[in-house]
């Protein structure tokens, strides 16, 4: 399988074991994710800006307000620290030291690159829709050529990338699989909940 | 209610209409909330990490390996933004442009105090347990001198702060309302599954 190239800046220092830096493994990641979140100097203070993303082959894509301060700053060349964490379970071990975290989590170091031609910009704006619905682009009023204008598109290439997961139970040392405390794991899953209808909406269909 | 004194940095400045700096809501936020990212300047350039916290009072906690190179540069006193986010919805409206997300957001700015003392590294790391499940730390073997020092809890205290929050149902330009397209929220909710025994303990246990 395709592996993104390890760099000096993304080999994972602590436990590495968990590190990955294939590909899939990082694609699938970004995908199932709805939120990353954003770092960036800016004034040279940090910023940590959490938004929803998408993405298309190895490029994630971001959008907001074009006068938002963090977007305005990674315009102008500042490079982001960009993660998308996944969170699985709380890993219940026999001690206190081994309890842990199920995750996934990708973190990698990019530039932004402004999408500015109205028709790639809709493209990739169309593509966040289809993440979360596939088939309502064609029945939603498109944007028009100002509120294309008002959104700032942000593609970041990825390419200084790595993965970190842990899975599975808990590993405590041999002494404490004695000791008469449940362990395993508290699963956690980000669920959809069934759909709220808009009160004008509804008024129009009841 | 008590707020929580508005800077010039964390004076929301789009989407204010969003913003609260009420103390009872960013305690909620954080309380409900499992995972953080820590942004920081590394070597002068951006770096975003997430972990787990936990709070007390006007103080956020996070703990990792003393040797984590990030913990490393918060203890040499560079200043973190934090953020804690939880996506509640997607907010589906009638045109593209004004679809949008439901969530509740923290950000703050601080500098870590590191807690070096056996005895109160030990009471904070309590809690953060407690957060998970109440009565669990009289029931594992608690960390070893080893085990603390290798430990690192950082404290934050929250000062500079907000909080930016998005409910309720989506808001079209009037004339879209008349488009035949359902509009509404398509809810999110962090769920705990079934509890998973670790195999070892179910090994001895059937």
């Amino acid at each position: 399988m395709s592996e993104f190239p390890i760099t000096q800046r993304t080999t994972v220092k602590r436990g590495h074991k968990r590190a990955t830096y294939n590909r899939d493994i990082v694609h699938a990641i970004l995908d199932e994710a709805y939120i990353c979140h954003i770092g960036a100097k800016m004034k040279d203070r940090p910023m940590v800006q959490p938004t929803t993303h998408w993405r298309e082959k190895d490029t994630l894509y971001i959008h907001g307000s074009s006068k938002n301060g963090l977007f305005q700053t990674l315009i102008e060349g500042e490079e982001a620290c960009i993660n998308i964490t996944l969170l699985d379970g709380f890993v219940m071990a026999r001690s206190a030291f081994h309890h842990s975290v199920n995750y996934r989590s990708v973190t990698f170091f990019s530039k932004a690159t402004s999408i500015n031609d109205p028709i790639e910009k809709k493209r990739t704006l169309d593509l966040m829709m289809q993440k979360i619905t596939p088939d309502r682009c064609d029945q939603i009023r498109e944007p028009n050529p100002q509120e294309l204008k008002a959104t700032a598109v942000l593609a970041f290439d990825i390419t200084e990338c790595s993965a970190k997961i842990r899975t599975g139970p808990p590993v405590d040392d041999e002494a404490d699989y004695a000791l008469p405390v449940w362990a395993g794991i508290v699963p956690f899953d980000l669920q959809k909940g069934p759909l709220i209808n808009d009160p004008r909406w509804e008024n129009d269909h009841t």
